[in-house]
C-alpha cells in the first residue's frame, strides 16, 4: 500500500469519525474476531470498547465470530464451540448489547458464504497472490498457505458485504483487505448493476496494546490477560512477567519494555499517563509496580467479570442471543443474496 | 495425471460401468452442465444419452446446472436466464425425468455453496496452482485467471460431495478434477470424521463427436448443430458444411475432416457404420452424403424436438421442474451441512 493510498485511508477515517456523532444512522459497521481462544486486554482496549462506544452511539453493529477462519491456518477446529460460547459472553459482558447489535457465526450462515462464488469471478488469481497481509499472515501461522487463507480477504468482502457493511474497524496492516473489498463491491456493481456500497476503513487511533513482556499481546505469548481469567490468576500472571533490575520505575518502551508495558496497562485500566504513574512509584521497584498494575487491572475488569460471571451461569441464554442473531444474519444475507440473483439475472 | 493412475482409473471406470446394471442402487451419479447456450448433437451422443440410460438403470441421478460456472472466464450473464430454462426443457426432451433426477442450479443451492469454506482449507494454494486443466481452460477462455476459475475443481468438489455422489462421468482431462474432489474427501474425513465418499471418474468410452467441420463441437466454432435446431435449420447448417472436391465418399478423419465428420454424425444418428455408410454413396459426392447426414440428423432428433416443442409450450412446467429440483437440492445441501457443522464441532 503506497502512502498517498494510506493518507488518503487515514483522510477519510478521521472526517468519518468526525460524522459519526453528527449521523450514527448512515453507517452500518462490520466487525468480528476469530474464535481460536478468550478475549483479552488487548482485544478490548483495541477494538471491543469501541465497539461498545459506536454501538450505543446508535450505529448499525454487526459483529461476526468467524469460525471458518479458525480453519485458514490450522487443521483442527478444537474447542471451536466452547470459544464461542465465550466469546458470546465476553462481548455481553464489555456491553454489546444483543437487542442493537447482531451477534453471528460464519457456518451458520450459507448466503453470506454463497457470495464468495460471484466475488471470486470478480479478482484475479495475481490480485489474490500478491495481498501483502495474506503472506504477512502465512508467514506468522508457520503454516502452507492454504487455499482458505489465499482467498480470505474475498470471503471478509462476503462478511462486510452481505449486510451492507459500510465502514470497519482495521489497523493499517488490514487496509489491503478493505482495498479489496471495495474493489469487488465496485466491479460489482459496475459488471451487474449497483448493489453494494463501497465501505471505509475506521483506522484505530489508540496505539498498540503491548503484552506483559513488551511484545504483542498474545495469547500464544503468555503475555494475555484474559478478561475472563480470575483475579488471582491475574495477579499471578502479573507477578512472573519480565521486568528489570532498575527499582527506579520509568516509562521507556524501548529501553525497558517490561515495565513500560505494565505501565501502558495499569495507564489504560485507570485513564492515567504512564509518566505520572511512574513518578508516582518512583524507587518502589517493580514490586510496588506490579501491585498497581494488579489493582488497577482488576478493579477495571471486576465489573465485566462480575457481569460475565452471571452470563455464564444462564447457558441457555446465551445460545439463545446466538441462535436469534444467526437467524437475523441468515434473514439479512438471504435478502442481500435475492439482490445479487436477480442484479445478475439468475432467477428462474 | 500420471500414465499409471490414468490406468487406475481406467480400471477402477470399467469395473464401475460392469457393476452398474447389476447394483444401480449402490450409485450417485452428479453431472451437468454450464448453461452458456443450447445443446447440441456433442453433448447429446457425448453425455446426455448415457445419463438417461443411467436414470433409466436405477442410478441416483442429479444434474447441475452450473450457472457460477459461467461467470469463471466471462464477464457477464447475459441470457443466463434463458438459456438455464432452455437446458431444462432440452434435458426434458432428451428423456430425463425429473421424477427419477434432480435438476437445480448453484445460484439456488446456498448450503452447496457454503461447503467451499471447509473444502478450501484443505487445499493448498500451490495445488490449485497446478491443476493442469485449470490452466488449459484459462488459456482456452483468452482470459485472465479469475479467483472463481482457479477454485473451480474446489467448487466441483462441492458440486459431487454435497449430495454424497460417488460416479461422475467425465473425460480424461477432467480426471484431475476428480482427483482433487478425492482429496478433499479423504482429508475431511481423516481431519474431522467420515462425511464424505471417494468418488470415481465413469470413463467416457465413446470417440469425441466431431462438429461438421472436424473440430470439436462447438456453438462458438459454428459447426454444432443444436438439439433446438428446426429441421431447416439442421439442412442449412450441413449445407453449409465443409467437404472437399472428391466425389468419392470415403471414411479418412485425418486426410477428410469434414466428410468424415458428416459420416460420424450420420452413423451416430442411424446406428451404422462410418465406412458402410460412405462405401453406400460411393461416388455420389458431397451432396449425396449431405442429403443422408441430413435425413438421419432430422430423423433421429424428431421425437426428441417434437417433445421440446410440447414442452416449451409449457414455461409454468419447466419452471416448476427447476423449483422442484432445486428445493430438493436444497434440502440434500442443508442435512449434509448440518453432518458437516456436527462433525466439525461448529453446533452452537
Amino acid at each position: 500500500m503506497s502512502i498517498d493510498s494510506y493518507e488518503a485511508s487515514r483522510k477519510r477515517s478521521d472526517e468519518i469519525r468526525a460524522d459519526l456523532p453528527e449521523h450514527p444512522e448512515k453507517y452500518t459497521m462490520l466487525t468480528g474476531d476469530r474464535p481460536t481462544g478468550r478475549l483479552h486486554l488487548g482485544h478490548y482496549f483495541g477494538t471491543i470498547r469501541e465497539r461498545v462506544a459506536l454501538q450505543d452511539l446508535g450505529v448499525t453493529t454487526r459483529i461476526i465470530i468467524a469460525d471458518y477462519q479458525v480453519i485458514t491456518d490450522r487443521d483442527t477446529t478444537d474447542n471451536i464451540a466452547d470459544n464461542v460460547r465465550n466469546m458470546v459472553i465476553d462481548y455481553l459482558a464489555c456491553g454489546i448489547d444483543p437487542k442493537k447489535t447482531i451477534i453471528f457465526t460464519h457456518s451458520a450462515v450459507p448466503a453470506l458464504n454463497q457470495l464468495m462464488l460471484p466475488f471470486l469471478s470478480l479478482v484475479t488469481e495475481s490480485e489474490l497472490m500478491r495481498n501483502p497481509t495474506v503472506k504477512a499472515e502465512m508467514d506468522a501461522s508457520g503454516h502452507v498457505l492454504s487455499g482458505l487463507l489465499l482467498t480470505y480477504p474475498v470471503h471478509q468482502a462476503c462478511d462486510i458485504l452481505f449486510c451492507k457493511g459500510n465502514i470497519v474497524p482495521v489497523g493499517k496492516d488490514q487496509l489491503p483487505h478493505i482495498e479489496q473489498t471495495r474493489q469487488i463491491a465496485r466491479r460489482f456493481n459496475e459488471r451487474y448493476g449497483h448493489v453494494f456500497p463501497e465501505p471505509d476503513g475506521l483506522l484505530n487511533n489508540s496505539p498498540a496494546i503491548p503484552g506483559l513482556d513488551g511484545r504483542k499481546m498474545s495469547k500464544s505469548y503468555g503475555n494475555a490477560i484474559a478478561l475472563s481469567a480470575t483475579a488471582e490468576e491475574t495477579a499471578k500472571l502479573i507477578k512472573k512477567s519480565q521486568t528489570d533490575p532498575d527499582r527506579f520505575i520509568t516509562f521507556d518502551p524501548e529501553a525497558r519494555p517490561g515495565v513500560s508495558a505494565l505501565l501502558t496497562t495499569a495507564a489504560l485500566c485507570t485513564g492515567r499517563d504512564e509518566a505520572e504513574i511512574a513518578a508516582e512509584i518512583g524507587d518502589g521497584g517493580s514490586g510496588t509496580l506490579k501491585k498497581y498494575v494488579t489493582e488497577s487491572v482488576n478493579a477495571y475488569l471486576a465489573p465485566i467479570r462480575e457481569r460475565r460471571t452471571e452470563l455464564a451461569s444462564d447457558m441457555d441464554y446465551i445460545e439463545d442471543v446466538l441462535h436469534e442473531g444467526n437467524c437475523r444474519a441468515n434473514d439479512i444475507a438471504n435478502a442481500t443474496l435475492d439482490e445479487v440473483r436477480e442484479t445478475m439475472g439468475m432467477v428462474y
